[in-house]
């Protein structure tokens, strides 16, 4: 995208490749055709005269990205969260994902969806919708108008599931999949992702049709893997031949892997195989820590992903995570790693706050690309943060800054967002 | 306090003795002379023609009740979370209390955290203050010109700590807290509460003291109890005569009984005769599980003290916790009670979100008397809440929008607040 340059001055956060921040008290982050040119101390030769936005005394930060969100589910965040994941499928997620097949409830309620998004701190998503075509394009609409970026996928489910939110014959599914993919051609900066909900939804003869759709169109994969107990005894049962879970997908070929850029929410039990396993294919774990704690599926063992060189970013999981702030998702992942810490295994030192942002900006944003981070070349996903109490009796660095707007990520208002160099407000 | 009695209307949600949440989808609750006549699905006769306030479509809560919270820690909530508590005591806590012997800093302070705990959904709570007399008053002189009811306590420390926090020869601590508890004696709706930091920062002779003059002015007590394991050892050592941490507070008579209230916050990590000392003298728990995540201090097993029958309310404990809203409390205890289900002893039951907003209101209210709840004759402490989102899809009961409202403590906006029938705003 060939634009003018410009930039933004102010407080700048970013993580490096290291996960480590760093901090530019005052600074200028400069946008050209789209991606970041650089942070720089003062305009360089070059840069002279570009419109310049004056950000002082608010905080400039990489747009933060979701890599697992349910689009369907947001009517009902916040509701039902006394039950485990089956049962709460069965009652809340399922009765609510079958009223998309009415377009015109689709339409409110994803509009309203997006709309809270656009005010999020998130820039990328990778989103869930439901098995309704016209209702996965109308969200892909909605989403493109909206100027953010995202992967959404059409969900695919044939059995163990409502009759209402099956898809039929295999033939038809395939069909259904295939019309959507093609209708997905028209957006530009929202693309489809292929989305077998989990094991237990998908009959191994719709699986093996996924797979040759991934191959035929190269697209990338989301679902679910080793979230909850007695889901992971389930997945055992429907599907002996498998080792682990991530082999009942990868059967399929679709487990990452050359040319199968894929992302698994929660990996709260992954066995040491599986771990490895998505070392090797470059599997990506999107943690949601709000999630697997309201379901009480447990605490995922993110060091330990981290030292075996698994890719990890942050998830919401609206609606089994209450909160669509990504701000809230990073401080949940550093909470959640202290009690696990603290109550089964001193041996995987808690995340810290640094290690949590990285995630949810770099970590997550590698699925997109090179996104994530201020470094040059990279895109610019950037938000613009009113970070400043209305009274304060405190001076605090841009460190202390970052860490209070994170935690109390109420109290803050964003004043600006930009994605690949479009401002969406 | 005698005057004219009025009514409030709309969705009414108040715990039963037996934590089960009572739902009255449109009702009437009633103040008289600043307690609750009732709640009525009709007017009875006797108050016909009473003022009634119309908040149809709003939720009616009791007002929510802190049992632990660190006045002057205010100004740096949500920073400084990666630190256990003893650092974090030496490098962020002790720092800014230092502050407050000044007075000017501490009337700037204090006025953002009393504006801040208003607009809360805090009707009562029990503050720590700090060291110095004439900020403890100038805290105690805003709280009561805000209409809230509260205890306040100039905290005792004279050993294990900065000698700028440090009170000095037990004569001279115990003369300023004559000269506070006698000052103290001006304020109608907040009271003292003797407050020895805990067992580390106070001498035996001092505790000794604090002793007599408990019992000389038959104060209430507040502390911390059991809240981290490097913590405990540390008492064992200072305190080897005692069996176990409540003992050290107990040897003093300050660890409830007879004419001796009691809140100890924490108790993470209290050991059986601990908890069954404290069922026996009526020693409240103040539950805290922001800070004990933020801390890594653990999680308190609540289910067994409740089992135990021994009284729990909730603290946010700011800035241990990072934020001053009970509702966050409310949905903390719930997820940290299904996260210690599922990681260390799944004997224990989770709390339900019925059983948090119990301990959140009528739990801790018990404290303070007949508080958090609206039966009759009970304190009128009372929050108007518009919970209504801009836009949804969803029709929801009453139960279902006190949940959400629960967990998106931040979508919500507080609309008025009572506390024994004086409306704050």
């Amino acid at each position: 995208m060939k634009t003018d340059p410009f930039a933004l001055r102010g407080t700048i956060c970013s993580s490096g490749a290291d996960c480590r921040l760093r901090v530019w008290e005052d600074a200028f982050l400069v946008c050209e055709d789209g991606r970041c040119a650089g942070v720089f101390e003062a305009l360089p030769e070059r840069f002279q005269g570009v419109p310049v936005e004056d950000c002082r005394g608010k905080l400039i930060l990489p747009g933060l990205v979701d890599l697992h969100v349910h689009a369907p589910q947001y009517p009902f965040r916040g509701l039902g969260m006394d039950e485990e994941l089956i049962a709460w499928l069965n009652r809340r997620a399922f009765p609510e994902e079958r009223k998309y097949q009415n377009l015109d409830y689709a339409r409110r309620a994803y509009e309203i969806f997006v709309e809270d998004l656009v005010r999020s701190p998130t820039t990328r998503a990778c989103i869930f919708a439901t098995i309704h075509t016209p209702a996965t394009l109308l969200l892909m609409e909605l989403l493109e108008a909206s100027g953010l970026s995202a992967l959404v996928g059409k969900v695919n489910m044939d059995r163990n599931a409502p009759v209402y939110l099956l898809e039929g014959e295999v033939r038809e599914a395939v069909a259904q999949t295939r019309l959507w993919l093609e209708k997905s051609a028209q957006f530009e900066h929202i693309r489809p992702i292929l989305t077998p909900r989990f094991v237990p939804s998908v009959s191994d003869a719709l699986m093996a049709e996924l797979g040759s759709l991934q191959r035929e169109y190269g697209l990338p994969v989301q679902s679910h893997l080793s979230e909850n107990l007695s889901e992971i005894e389930w997945v055992q049962e429907l599907s002996p031949e498998s080792n682990f879970y991530g082999e009942a997908y990868q059967r399929f070929g679709l487990f990452g892997g050359e040319g199968c850029p894929t992302v698994m929410a929660h990996c709260v039990h992954s066995p040491p195989a599986e771990l490895e396993r998505m070392a090797e294919r470059g599997v990506f774990v999107a943690h949601c820590p709000a999630s697997n704690t309201n379901l009480a599926s447990g605490i995922a063992p993110v060091r330990r992903y981290l030292e075996a060189g698994v890719r990890v970013g942050l998830g919401t999981d609206v609606a089994g995570g209450h909160s669509l702030s990504l701000f809230r998702a990073v401080t949940d992942a550093v909470q959640c790693s202290k009690l696990r810490w603290r109550l089964t295994d001193q041996s995987l030192t808690p995340l810290s706050l640094e290690e949590a942002f990285w995630m949810a900006t770099r970590g997550g944003g590698a699925f997109f690309g090179q996104v994530g981070s201020f470094e040059a070349g990279w895109s610019f996903d950037a938000l613009v943060l009113n970070d400043a109490p209305e009274r304060t009796t405190l001076t605090l660095t841009g460190r202390e800054r970052l860490e209070r707007a994170l935690y109390l990520a109420e109290g803050c208002r964003l004043v600006s967002k930009y994605v690949e160099g479009r401002k969406l407000f």
